[in-house]
């Protein structure tokens, strides 16, 4: 047998090495994609063009027998890389001035992301940082714009430090609360003012996907050309107003880490082995382990500052641990019926979201189960 | 512009219709694995093979100048679709027999997918339902396996009708819990006894990289061939005593169970909507507010029955309210210092893990985000 199984492996082989070459000529068609699209400023993520394609393929994967789920995330999987591959290409200047750009916290992990960004666009990009602040008068003489990219618990101090910008320059941040930062840009300012929030981790490859949040400050007209600039590199604006931002964050944020959080201390009080718990665990389990252990790999800092930033994250939390209270009074007296209409209940509110989530998440967990290795556990 | 851009794209077309015909064969080949490997009985999961061989890809598409990661992540999706046609090919039966296999409960979910896997290895199995109690002497006149699968509410009674197998008959059960069905079962038949856990959803496609916990009953070496079948399906046995499984699932599915629950309910009393929280979420708390939602488009009762299955669940939750409300109490007095020292504690108890799981999530967050489109958000 195992001679067979040998002959049949080298073919597998042979069809690997071909697999590889064909991707290679993929990604080479990609980036000539990117520089084209560089050229004529077309956005790197092509939403429309995407699905069109993917349904192609899927019905030709159909006709040849194979299962067309195979074609689409193999597909998707190659998109992504072509994603990285674009942005070498650069990414067309929206607005091409002889002005700086000045991103203040530009080497921290998020802020060095943009100044790539900007850079790869062709525009002059300058950082302010502790290390450089007395370079303030040069760096700030005429920028056209000025992003404030600072832990938050720092941000309003540093706004108030920008009182002399000329006037037509734009003042944006990126911190993760709106409401008061951009109160202290529109008080500090008196040209456009623009309130912005990355919604994404400094450990992405490519913006293509990502979401930025944006909240209008004064002036938005002559903010465009960012928005335009943030599209340009893929990613999707959402606009909201900064009392509905900062509302959502609550629960996006502020509860979500305290959750995690809580439980991750409360897993580290019990006397649990932490390799059998993982040995043990399904995928789903394991995801789910994931998620919170990995909170713990990053700075505590920025988790406190994130939740004790907002006496509304305060009441939030409070809020939602009257609610577990309430739980856990009903799960001690047993009372099922009251456990299925809360469930019910809760069902109601996800909607049709539910069903979509399980079957999102199912194509989720196949694929992080293509990751498990039964040896690693 | 769009006429270049249309003659690379029709380059890429090309290009994919090839690596659809490419993947065909190799689905073929795979599939001539599959039937040499249920000749002779190898299992469906070979981790030595596979991890070899990746390793070799990766180098090879290093020399070509691509991303290791890339062919990686490509092959293991196509292997996922392997082990999915490895079982057109049947299993090899480990253990011959006139004689039937009976799963009780096996026209529901779980059930169900152990029926078709063992007569895909060439058993005789029946299936007892409440649609056929009226069979049960005769379906039980001689099996040489009974599987009690069923409710966890109604699996004791189960088992203690089953006063007369044969002597030498295996008696197993899926249940979530293991100690009372284990203890009801040695008290009921005289026999050989095994308590087994599939930790897998109905939702899988194959048993490949599952895990499946056993607990020991009675005469183990004769329960042995049901073991090497599960493995030859995939599979990775889990050997735990009762006791320990039970620890650990209170932790494993009551408590998440319960917490995503609580988190889900308190979401729906909020104001919030829903569609607004989507669209402004990363695709990290995309993936959080997908694994709770999920839960809602799934049985009430089968989750109110896990959780109130074992008054130790109950205990545990309740302990862990108490640390949470512990961290309120300490979030509520902004003591960030306090908020830091139990993180670093928690980081403590994860260990090595949590970095390691920072960046298992992050090749799962960048498979996630694959599949997230613009549009449906």
């Amino acid at each position: 047998m195992s001679n067979d199984l040998n002959l049949v492996r080298n073919e597998i082989d042979e069809v690997d090495r071909e697999l590889i070459k064909l991707m290679k000529k993929r990604l080479n068609l990609v980036a000539k994609v990117g520089e084209i699209k560089r050229d004529s400023g077309v956005p790197v993520y092509a939403p429309n063009r995407e699905s069109e394609m993917l349904k192609k393929r899927r019905l030709e994967a159909e006709n040849e027998g194979i299962p067309p789920q195979l074609i689409e995330d193999v597909l998707r999987r190659i998109m992504r890389e072509s994603y990285q591959s674009e942005h070498d290409a650069g990414f067309k200047c929206v607005n091409p001035s002889d002005r700086n750009i000045v991103i203040i916290g530009g080497n921290g992990q998020l802020g060095s992301i943009f100044v790539r960004m900007f850079r790869l666009s062709g525009y002059k990009v300058d950082v302010l940082s502790r290390k450089n602040w007395d370079d303030f008068d040069i760096v700030l003489k005429n920028p056209c714009l000025v992003i404030v990219c600072v832990p938050i618990d720092v941000t309003i101090d540093i706004i108030h430090s920008l009182k002399n910008l000329p006037d037509d320059c734009v003042l944006a941040d990126f911190t993760s609360i709106k409401q008061k930062p951009i109160d202290a840009m529109l008080e500090v300012h008196k040209g456009p003012v623009i309130g912005l929030h990355p919604m994404f981790g400094p450990d992405i490859a490519s913006l293509a996907k990502q979401v930025v949040v944006c909240c209008k400050g004064r002036y938005q007209d002559k903010c465009e050309w960012i928005l335009s600039q943030i599209r340009i590199w893929g990613a999707r604006i959402e606009q909201v107003s900064a009392e509905e931002h900062d509302k959502a964050m609550c629960l996006i944020q502020a509860l979500r880490h305290f959750t995690t959080y809580a439980y991750g201390v409360y897993l580290s009080k019990t006397n649990v082995e932490l390799n059998k718990l993982i040995s043990l665990s399904s995928p789903i389990y394991r995801l789910e382990l994931m998620m919170v252990g990995r909170l713990f790999a990053q700075d505590p800092n920025l988790y406190a500052d994130i939740i004790l930033s907002a006496q509304r994250n305060i009441e939030n939390i409070e809020k939602y641990c009257d609610s577990i209270n309430e739980a856990v009074k009903l799960v001690k007296s047993a009372d099922k019926k009251d456990f299925v209409d809360n469930f019910l209940k809760a069902r109601d509110f996800f909607g049709e979201y539910s069903q979509k989530f399980l079957m999102e998440s199912k194509l989720l967990l196949d694929s992080a189960r293509d990751h498990i290795v039964h040896e690693s556990l």
